[in-house]
């Protein structure tokens, strides 16, 4: 009897332990993944697949091994003897281990080499437009991620796109955002039409005229980051393809892309991903190498990169504050460069192509379109072979207009070709997160306006540390969202907010 | 009988695959470590330790699975079913158990932690100049390496510090080294003192001002590494406080340090990180993932950099070609820039305190130095705090000077400080070595100074991917010599070449 208690006390502690290397190799997968993007020359490719597919292997191996199972149900027989933190961390603990022993170590494997084929291929296939040099090695991998899928659906209790998505949203279901999606789809092109009205009474937007050296727009970019609040003790500014929040909380590393034509979609990044950086940096440091401490999901990841990017970024506040500090590092001068204008350029509305430079009206259609594909997809009612038109014709239908190639369509984002399935929804989720979050933290701090326009950002980055970051994935994200706002997601307040930015 | 026999076939190909996922984690481990010297904030100094140790502790535990010791020893029983490589993989896979199970894993674990640490508190200690700063984690470091020399000595039949040594160079040996020091300690300062001699008649050394903007010298750097034949697919160029070579062969890291005052030291280390790197590329590319498919050792490996910056780099030859260039990229002109000064520039003897910019002539000295200091402190025979002063003193017999402050004596090299004892004497073996492969590629190559008077360093690299580079660690150093050279390591030919170019 004394012996059993012992065991049930120890189990926990064990867990721990293991945990923690779990985390340590997760992070080092952070920081080789940002080097693939950022650093790594392309002849380096195939040897960094296997350095992250045996990392990955090797976590497998780790948290697969029955002994976890087994602490596992001894720890939760004991759940009693943990304090609250504890027992959320045994339950994000459990979840993770029924994510990860749901594959066997052949399809992990598998499936980190065929995501690390595929993006590499994508990387030329990109700028070629070139969907059919990609399609082979995406074909490849779509069928292992449907296996895997399948393979989590079966101990998840849920359709296999349910299962993916469960990965990035813990506790999403396509059931439940469908109809929202839905909604969306059908109350946006409305709105949208209404915004595209309104707009073209307007003076007409005066792009500043380039080119805007790369060097300038990095200074504007980490001086705006700084004024957010980024500690560069713990991170760093760089460039990739496709700009990303990587690294691990203590060492952040976020990147950007430069168009030496146009500034606004490099800052907006910048700012964007700064977001993400400070959700990173704020989680609790206590529990940083254990499943508790991690961020709760991605829809609330993505609420603070778009919170920082869409609801404070370009409020008119901000964009006051933000208008001379441009035209300095950038040497703006002459009409393009007063602030009315600039105001203007920042919450231009206009359907277009690329998902990543959408404004927030049109996002949420992007996103829609990605979703009803990638279920589709996973679901096998659409052959690969048939995406690319299939894009198309949502394109149109959704924002009706159609990509000159694939490169401005199906091939525009990494997630697909790097294994990201079931990710999409959450970019949508997030937007409306933040702007529940945004309104909740504007009547929490009434002089917030004020605070943003003078370029102070501590009373919004101390609410968000208060009420989202510190949390880390201690509540579910309808929890969280409760105790930060007083309600569990309520989609109308997206919908307020762009007609009060767009139509009041 | 037939299960025996299958047992001894599968071993091997069993051994190979638990092999190459150790050096798929290793290659991760040389990013990680690259990406901590080059690229990390500072803050992110105790993640990335936990990082590392985490994969050491990885890998220890990997190769320590007693399974791997029955496979050894089954798959060396049936070696006769092995080709040449395969059995030379063998021997290497043997000799690496046996240096990682000597060592127990909570050992590993806390030999790379205080690694992290002590050399995190070096890189504030040396600018501050305050060795007892750095004290107290150096005798925290060195006990531990102590601990660890004798747990392998044990194993290896041979003193703690031999078997130190022996990692970085198989089968080195202290009391061979000795004589071979002790003899070029009487020797070179003799030498020395006619070089200083001989070059107090000639024309004084004019130092060409500067400054010299980083990234003119950075451009002079790359140019000379394309010259050299790097290949920028798979590898990269960047700074760090201390130079050194990193990656893996297929994604190889150089780095360098810039002083706008002087370009002659960025550029001559990067030439010396581009000769290893050089050797890493060339290794096989078959065996990339197995033992035997790595550097032989640590002093094949200084050669290889020796022979790209002392023997081929500042031969007259390649400073004739180097010269117009270096005035071209960085805008010299007037007295100082002509080939003659920078001839005699680049072939300054003079003692100084700093190893790594000495020249080759004073370089011996500050090698021996530390020969003798370590191995008396890991014999416990000097006590730590006395360092900085035995240091003092044995720059003051060796080369006649002393050191202004521990900046420039005991703080001057990370090596202790990283962990690496037992490093040392490999770059005096190295520059040996250097001037022995040198002098068999003239003879090989009977154009050879006139390929590297124009640039050409194609005959040299391909001599060297024949003799040293494609063996991999398929030969001892001893052999490996040989069949390159027809002798083994013979000192004399390096004293030959001092006396030649410093006398002749």
């Amino acid at each position: 009897m004394i012996r059993a208690r012992f065991a049930l006390m120890v189990a926990y502690p064990d867990l721990e332990a293991r945990f923690h290397r779990l985390s340590a190799l997760r992070h080092a997968l952070g920081v080789l993944q940002w080097d693939w993007a950022a650093m790594m020359p392309t002849g380096g490719a195939a040897a960094r697949a296997e350095q992250i597919a045996a990392i990955k292997v090797v976590c497998h191996d780790l948290i697969s091994d029955p002994a976890v199972g087994d602490l596992l149900g001894r720890a939760e027989q004991d759940r009693a003897s943990l304090d609250e933190w504890q027992q959320a961390n045994l339950v994000e603990m459990r979840r993770h281990w029924i994510h990860e022993t749901a594959l066997d170590g052949r399809l992990v494997e598998a499936l980190s080499r065929a995501a690390s084929a595929c993006e590499q291929s994508w990387r030329l296939a990109r700028p070629a437009a070139d969907f059919a040099m990609v399609q082979p090695l995406l074909a490849e991998l779509l069928a292992l991620v449907r296996e895997a899928g399948a393979a989590k659906a079966a101990r998840l209790d849920c359709s296999p796109y349910d299962a993916l998505l469960d990965e990035y949203e813990p506790g999403g279901r396509a059931a439940d955002i469908e109809p929202v999606f839905d909604h969306l789809a059908r109350a946006l092109p409305l709105l949208c039409a209404r915004v595209l009205e309104r707009q073209s009474g307007a003076p007409a937007v005066v792009r500043p005229l380039g080119p805007f050296p790369i060097e300038r727009q990095k200074a504007l970019g980490v001086a705006i980051m700084r004024t957010l609040g980024f500690d560069f003790e713990h991170g760093r500014l760089d460039t990739s393809l496709h700009p990303f929040c990587g690294g691990m909380p203590d060492d952040v590393r976020i990147t950007t892309r430069y168009d030496e034509a146009d500034f606004v979609k490099a800052l907006m990044g910048v700012i964007h991903e700064t977001g993400h950086a400070q959700y990173e940096r704020g989680l609790p440091a206590a529990w940083r190498y254990q499943p508790v401490g991690r961020a709760r999901g991605m829809s609330v990841d993505e609420s603070q990169s778009l919170l920082m990017e869409m609801q404070a970024g370009r409020s008119r506040a901000f964009l006051d504050y933000l208008a001379p500090l441009a035209r300095l590092h950038l040497g703006g001068d002459g009409p393009g460069w007063d602030t009315d204008n600039l105001h203007r350029l920042y919450t231009e509305v206009k359907p277009d192509f690329i998902r990543v430079d959408a404004d927030e009206v049109t996002y949420p259609a992007h996103v829609i379109l990605r979703f009803r594909l990638e279920r589709a997809l996973i679901a096998g009612e659409l052959a690969l072979a048939d995406l690319p038109a299939a894009w198309n014709a949502g394109m149109k239908q959704l924002l009706g207009i159609e990509p000159p190639s694939d490169r401005e369509g199906c091939l525009q984002d990494i997630h697909w070709f790097d294994g990201a399935w079931g990710y999409f929804p959450t970019y949508t989720l997030g937007a409306m997160t933040a702007a529940q979050l945004f309104e909740a933290a504007g009547r929490a701090l009434p002089g917030l306006g004020e605070a943003i326009g003078a370029g102070d950002f501590a009373p919004l980055l101390g609410w968000l540390r208060t009420n989202v970051h510190q949390h880390g994935s201690r509540l579910s994200t309808r929890e969280l969202l409760i105790r930060a706002t007083g309600r569990p997601l309520d989609p109308t307040i997206f919908e307020r907010h762009l007609e009060a930015r767009y139509l009041g």
